[in-house]
């Protein structure tokens, strides 16, 4: 029986554990867009890969077969899904967190291609959010909007060199109110998008506050346009040698940048509120496309190992027992992990972000090594070409091991849960107490008499 | 805000994902459960301790307080939840794998005496549904009815010394028929229960017909009761240090015994039918319960870690980093196996065991490693104590290793999901055909040209 | 060719980068010992087993076939081997640190019963050393002579119930001067030893002067025979389900004990000093024992996977690549292991246990877990055998898993090690400013600018 | 006190394990090597990335300043290190392995450069040593001398494309003989050093015999000059985003390439025993390089925690105990590996590489595995910064991971150790035997009976 178009790329055994919690509409549109990526996107990857030029230009090019992949999908109604109707009614569509954590997966299996081809991408997604959120009428009109329709696209400005900026209290940039105008001085870098000819605008996080007492509001946000005087993009960093053009990761200087007043996200001292509130969702969705990453490893490490013209030592690669055994433990993990995600979601959707707090930190700190392993095993069973240009899977492994780093790492997310499990503990002493009365009553009633 | 009493024992995220699954008949039973075993089992530990001599008499002891606690549970209505009322309508209660797979867990964090106090322990579960399905109305009436009703327990004969019984056809006992009786020949090991006084039937496997050309064929079962003439308890096996008494884990002598034809159980050469239809389910309880093993590890762990008494190098137990680590990293592994599981339950409720060996397999493999290794970190917060007598760990630890090779040893359950990934390649192969298909037709339409 | 005696014990790649350090004493001395332990002891072991009885005479028994290798051990030079002759002129022998450390993996080979039959056992070594080094001629002559000759044995008692004493500071047992008396009160548990019908002394460690503000000048140590009124041996601690009778590691009252003046050691105040003396080499010979036995386990582990009487689905145990991989890994896991233990002592040889502090650091936290997977492969590839009184497995694991906190737990092990190396920062910024300096007028002479 | 120079590279411990068995020359060379890696090469490292141009150039340069380093070195008679005089008396150098492997690590934590400097890169070594073994005098005098002098490089073309090459006879590339012509047709890959514009001469091996009954007697070598009519350099291949130009790793097609007969090496048929006689001790110079890159990022990740400008939540990094506890153990893994080399090093100057196969197989499988470990923690504690351009770390775990794949993947060597092992079944069961009919006899004596 050829397996359920939905399960091919999930698994029978995760969708079996929330399919009764997907509308009609979500399941319609998973459908689609499973369908929008395995026909659409996946065989246009060599091609947009062609339309990328090599040396300077890479930073200067809009692809164009991507453009046209975003007017499909559009049509077809696979557009900004991330954006919850619940959070955002004017302009999001009507999925939840769970239901998007699926498609998430769909799309992390695709590459960053398919996340852009339905307006999915990060930063774009989370900048979207806090325009949406946070923004005046006039900074919506200005840059939600054209963000929303895929016509420009946005960087977020928080990381800094120099600085341990997992720790945001870190942070460094001033940002100074001089008459009408603010004016912003720093030095960021691992700007993700900086690099994109199509980047208008970089939401930038600083300091306007640096001697207040409460180090959470010292910090405010402001929106920058890309070609405002005084902004240099230094350098695009390299993640293991790759450079992700035409996007990037840069690094950038502010030197002197005026920008009107009006251009202040939320208010004087909010900053920490506005990227507290970016951060939650973001990480399931980072999390659920890498799974679906992981699952693409493993799904051409089986084609690879049952090729039929790859004989070792008189076996095929498939009948070695240690291969035999990477993919059985790889399937695992990738199951486990999945429902880990998928659990996180749910709980968003029931308590917000705030209420989820613990299932996504333990999240973000399995789902990126678990995806690493499995990838790593795959590269091992593709030999030195597993590590070349000519498989996806040494690029993905790059990008993996950045999410260990990213939007803080793991040792930051593996500390706050288990501070969160420690509140636990008042609780299972009373409990544990409680039972301990019960004990004693009985060996009382029973008249057994105990050392100590 | 307390949490939930049914949070309390699982974890609210997992809940989350299967509430909805459960019906308003398994709710009330699960409360009544987690209650029973929390203020009348665990209380009632020390006393049943007590209550279980030294030496030799060990083995001829019916701990008094087990006994009462049964007569509670059957008023309540916590009796044989594990029968499942579909697949047994006579006698079953109405609860799905998945309902009965959260009160396993339950069940497994209070520890042996919880399971026989609603007589849901192994063996007898699985001989009582073996017996269900595959006996007589006579062997019903005489061994499955006091076996339902708690008066007796039984033994389930299958693991031989000398042998590598994890491939069963290997087994060498032989059961022959001799006009009109059965005799058994073989040594046994590793027969749970068989030490117990209460212990009155054997259910043994052995070969019947050696030379027959289908290897599966070969195999009969008999019910041997305890007392037969020729059947000699050579000695109890040791897990570590453990003797597990009274019920044990025996070394068995059948020497010429005799039992009438009627005695033989489904037919002849049926034998491998019937431990196949034993398996599936029961792995999933093994699992479940070791899940209430670990989560208690860890919830022991967190009270050790936090009592204001323990201070070592200035710094109480939790604020070592190493120490808070382990604790976030085993509340993940624990959420990620306990999913794994709840899954593969559901699993066998929409397509029967057979249907769900690869989820199965996987929950086989992965969840005692992940309790042996939390349990292993709560020993190591507690010090000596945790390898001693004082804490349940060891013992609990002894008891998960066991588990890595009892009903097939990891090896062979890794061998099994990683040969049924296989065999997902030739559906990936198909798809990949078809993505270079349309891959090809997008580079002829854009004009590209790529060497080999 | 047949491997030299030597080498098929010890490993020859390990052998050759030690065997011009040893001298050729101890290389004659290594070939005895070696011969002893395989053609005296190894056969030995069974008929120990069963002269010691079940119940509570375990406690009250010397078992007579000991009794006769430490006979024929002294005949043949093979005694006292741990005492060396450079610290203790009086009575050591003349062998390094290096030298011992080869024949402790022989004697951890041979199980406890070997170390005994040449009279190295733990805690007796410690203890001798301390009696050796501190102890009055008075001491000596009533205590350490004996001890010497194997007449009697002796215990240890520092740990305590209802403590963390890895951080030895927090220790409670009261040590009082009362007139020409000493006054001591207090609970200890673990006390290896104490349980022995031969065992004559306790080494006791306590408070004498609990408000020093100096914390390391708190503590004495006396001497208190075993049979001193107040001195009751509470219970057996059983590690995993053991409790290592006759010897035993016991729980012990100490209430209003009373000893003479003479019996304190060294002096008031000095058990700090006392206790540091007797740790490092014997450290190391613990881990040499480990791998002794980890060695054991793997050859055990070799002879089971190639038995031909074992198949499972077809092939024999070593044909499965997972099996194979597993040898291949506790070959590698053991050979750096001892090298490490090895590159340990020779840094006591040549600076002294004080200067050798990070090594045996390192051995003491890598060697246990090292050793403890080596025997839970081997567990694993005996199946239920594995876990069973049937192979030495699961009680070496038992002991092997008490390591990892007898001596301080891993964690204590680590951060020493780590703390040591973030000593070596000083050093490595240094040399990199150098460096950097040099690569400035580098860059000067060929005319670079670089930004920043 | 300071480090002894040599100490501050290797590690006190290790060094005291080795120094008696190193010469006074050795001794010399390798603290005039240790300054001229520290004083000279790493100092360089910039200017030698700023002589590098970007695009296409890359590979049509000779960066000055190594060449710079490498008048400098021959002058301190730091030259052609790796060939042993001993094998090689007419060019090489009086060092042992285990001499030349502790200098391995001094040129590994310098960096390629460092090797280049010294002329002791690979391939250029390996392919000197088969010329040097096998070449004519008519070869040697063409290549060799030119290659001993650094003027020229070399690249060794084995890997193909399509063939799993770690399994030797599934190499396809054609040789074949034309009257006084060879003529060779293949497509290779992953040829070190084939893009850089200084290497003259391709070894290329492969099948002049296919259908040779004798698998490993179908295999040629031919000398191939670089610019032969008919070599084609296709791409270079890349190692996650790295290109490593100029030497580079590259695709080549060889299209009926013609050389004379003069050029075949050794016979026909001989390309196994050539391939077989290159890999030993190779293999050992590529751990200790690799040991020297892990101790490196150690050392560097030390310097980073302790930095005491970097501070989060309210500690240094150094502070957080998962921090302090990744150190240690990344100096126990480094320690424990860097002694399993030496002793393979060891092993191979007693035994020849024939004789310590097993030693060399695990010292390849163990290494870089373990280094891979150390530079991810380095990268983990470095932040986003480790990922990038600005360390040397990325770069390095990215030339580790394929070493777990070049000269086979760890799973060969992994079967071939774990095979060898099993070697030592037979000496082992008899062993056991004797061991058996002793304690039998013991058994008999003491008049004990066992059951079985």
């Amino acid at each position: 029986m050829a397996p359920h178009p939905i399960e091919a790329i999930t698994s029978p055994s995760s969708w079996a554990m929330v399919e009764d919690k997907f509308s009609p509409y979500a399941k319609e549109t998973l459908a689609k867009l499973i369908a929008f990526v395995e026909e659409e996107v996946i065989p246009a990857q060599k091609v947009a890969h062609h339309q990328l030029p090599e040396g300077e230009d890479r930073w200067k090019t809009v692809i164009p077969i991507i453009e046209e992949l975003k007017v499909k999908a559009r049509k077809l109604g696979l557009w900004n899904l991330f954006l919850s109707k619940t959070q955002y009614p004017k302009h999001g569509v009507p999925l939840t967190n769970l239901e998007y954590a699926v498609m998430a997966e769909v799309l992390g299996r695709g590459g960053p291609m398919a996340s852009q081809a339905v307006n999915c991408s990060a930063p774009d997604t989370g900048n979207m959010e806090v325009l949406a959120k946070y923004g005046t009428s006039e900074q919506q009109k200005q840059w939600l909007v054209p963000l929303l329709d895929g016509r420009i696209r946005s960087a977020f400005a928080m990381t800094e060199r120099f600085v341990s900026s997992s720790d945001a209290t870190n942070i460094r940039t001033s940002i100074k109110r001089e008459g009408n105008e603010i004016v912003i001085n720093g030095r960021k870098w691992w700007i993700s998008g900086a690099g994109d000819p199509r980047t208008k605008i970089h939401i930038v996080m600083g300091k306007s506050d640096p001697n207040n007492s409460n180090v959470h509001q010292q910090q405010s946000v402001v929106l920058v346009p890309a070609d405002a005087p005084g902004v240099t993009i230094v350098r695009p960093m390299r993640v293991f040698g790759y450079d992700d053009a035409p996007e990037g990761h840069c690094e950038i200087l502010y030197e002197n940048v005026r920008v009107p007043l009006s251009n202040l996200v939320l208010g004087w001292g909010k900053g920490f509120e506005i990227i507290q509130g970016r951060l939650g969702p973001g990480r399931i969705h980072h999390c659920m496309r890498s799974i679906g990453l992981a699952q693409r490893a493993l799904d051409t490490m089986i084609q690879r190992v049952t090729d039929p013209s790859r004989k070792t030592f008189g076996k095929y690669l498939h009948q070695h027992g240690t291969v035999l055994a990477d993919i059985a433990k790889s399937r695992a993990d990738i199951e486990g992990a999945r429902l880990l995600v998928l659990s996180a979601a749910l709980q968003i959707d029931k308590h917000q972000a705030k209420g989820a707090l613990k299932e996504i930190g333990i999240a973000k700190f399995v789902v990126p090594s678990m995806a690493l392993q499995v990838v790593d095993r795959a590269i091992q069973a593709f030999g030195a070409e597993g590590v070349s240009q000519d498989q996806f899977l040494a690029e993905a492994w790059a990008g993996l091991r950045t999410l260990r780093l990213a939007d803080g790492p793991d040792e930051v997310h593996i500390r706050q849960v288990g501070q969160r499990e420690l509140k636990r503990a008042t609780h299972l002493v009373k409990k544990a107490q409680e039972s301990k009365k019960r004990e004693e009553a009985l060996l009382v009633k029973h008249n057994i008499k105990t050392s100590l």
